[in-house]
């Protein structure tokens, strides 16, 4: 099976345990819409990337490590897109979920999909405890306080916001834990792969940046314009869209180089420098050129 | 250390990490201020409790056990206050949350004291994993999908509600999972314990249900009277208060003949009537007698 076939696989038997019988249907739907039709799945398949470069030897390991941190990353969207934050209309090209299920079951379905990654990766590592602490450590940090996502949407409510821990903690925190738990889910050390996903998170940030400030909705799939109209941090409006671009591109070579030592080193660079093609808009892509 | 001793100072070190360098410093504020000055901490006394009925001999990691549940039950608190749900004004006599630090925060510190509970279980659960995956499944469980917190509070967003469901959900897990998680924090078999825990949750929900119908703001430490004006499922509604009380005495009683045979049995079932006089309003209590 590919990595999204995997990847897909994992989430739905995750949602599965959601909407076991006696379940309220409501907030089993608001839940599926969180995490399905897919979007790009960066965060995973970089976990399922990392995890095969290492040797993986416990797939459902990595499966579900990768799918728990999907499902934080859809919790995070769909508690971002409420109104008190930047209250989008639309996500993934679709009503965003607080106004296709209303506000209170965009705040429980958030609460659950945290809970519910906490709960596969607890099924998963059963069999594996040494990893599964190791995993749990990595991926509470990612999205906890005082450097995770959590933290990271936080900064947005302060008077003096430092800019590098909000991007650190509200991009790249989650794509150093993709590549940190790739890396525990095949037993080997995580320390090390800590730089290459804090490069490409910076990397994917500068790249929504990009899409916010000069891609058209339909191909973002999400409400365009919004840093600008917020007043949020963007390094497309500070930099300027080409400067922007070309950091974007240093941000994912220093990644392909902070590749540990590891069985598929080769195979990993490049994947990452392919994959990084798709991050940056169609049309800057072209302006760039 | 007293119970409740211990149960601070473990709140105290789960919200000592998410306070360390380099966090945003309001949601760390805002955290600590949903824990802080406590509430009955009735759900981790229980924990306790059940730990030492059960000849406990990991002591730290029963009080992570019981910080865990009792953050899950900070954060509910905290989300449930809201506006889109109950628009509470006061919380354990204070300001709720969202009216002290603004509604971002309120989500964002639900969010984080989620995430908190799992990290602080994690953490002292490394030492000994096999009871840390159990501990993690009872507490998962108890406030995910299907039958957790989350899902009880989402009862309030069907149009038609399942109310032994809802209850179940809302209450009951979460004192099932504090008894469950006391047994298994002590090494010993966790299932038979859930009875005692579920029917000292639908005590407490029918003790929450008179308070609200009954006592006065300053005795309740929050706003009263809300499951009349927002038409919620209530006990003293259905039955009467006179009914209720004795349907709440029944159930503490049922929950003290349920303790499973257990070195501290006696001892345990002596705590579980004495602490259920606390929980009747004052004026209930009188008007009783």
């Amino acid at each position: 099976m590919d990595a999204i076939g995997r990847i897909e696989k994992a989430l739905s038997a995750a949602l599965a345990v959601a909407e076991g019988a006696g379940r309220p249907p409501r907030l089993a739907e608001a839940m599926r819409y969180a995490v399905f039709p897919r979007g790009a799945r960066v965060r995973p398949r970089l976990c399922l990337a990392v995890a095969m470069a290492c040797g993986e030897d416990v797939p459902e390991l990595t499966d579900a490590a990768a799918a728990a941190i999907e499902l934080l990353h859809c919790a995070s969207l769909v508690h971002d897109d409420l109104p008190c934050f930047d209250d989008a209309a639309t996500r993934r090209g679709k009503p965003a979920l607080h106004v296709a299920f209303g506000e209170p079951l965009a705040v429980l379905a958030g609460d659950a999909l945290i809970v519910l990654a906490f709960q596969a990766l607890a099924r998963a590592g059963a069999a594996e405890p040494a990893r599964l602490v190791t995993l749990l450590g990595i991926i509470g940090d990612a999205v906890g306080m005082p450097f995770g996502i959590a933290a990271g949407q936080a900064w947005e409510c302060e008077p003096r916001v430092d800019l590098g821990a909000y991007q650190r903690a509200k991009t790249g925190s989650l794509f150093a834990a993709a590549c940190m738990a790739g890396a525990a889910a095949a037993g080997m050390p995580a320390a090390p792969w800590r730089a290459v996903g804090e490069k490409l998170g910076e990397a994917y940030q500068v790249a929504d940046d990009l899409r916010d400030a000069a891609a058209d909705e339909a191909e973002a799939g999400k409400t365009t314009g919004r840093d600008a109209v917020l007043g949020r941090p963007s390094a497309a409006l500070t930099l300027g869209i080409p400067a922007a671009v070309r950091h974007l591109e240093d941000l994912v070579g220093d990644a392909a180089a902070a590749v540990p030592d590891c069985p598929g080193r080769g195979a990993l660079e490049t994947l990452i420098l392919v994959e990084a093609r798709r991050l940056v808009p169609k049309s800057l892509a072209l302006t760039a050129a």
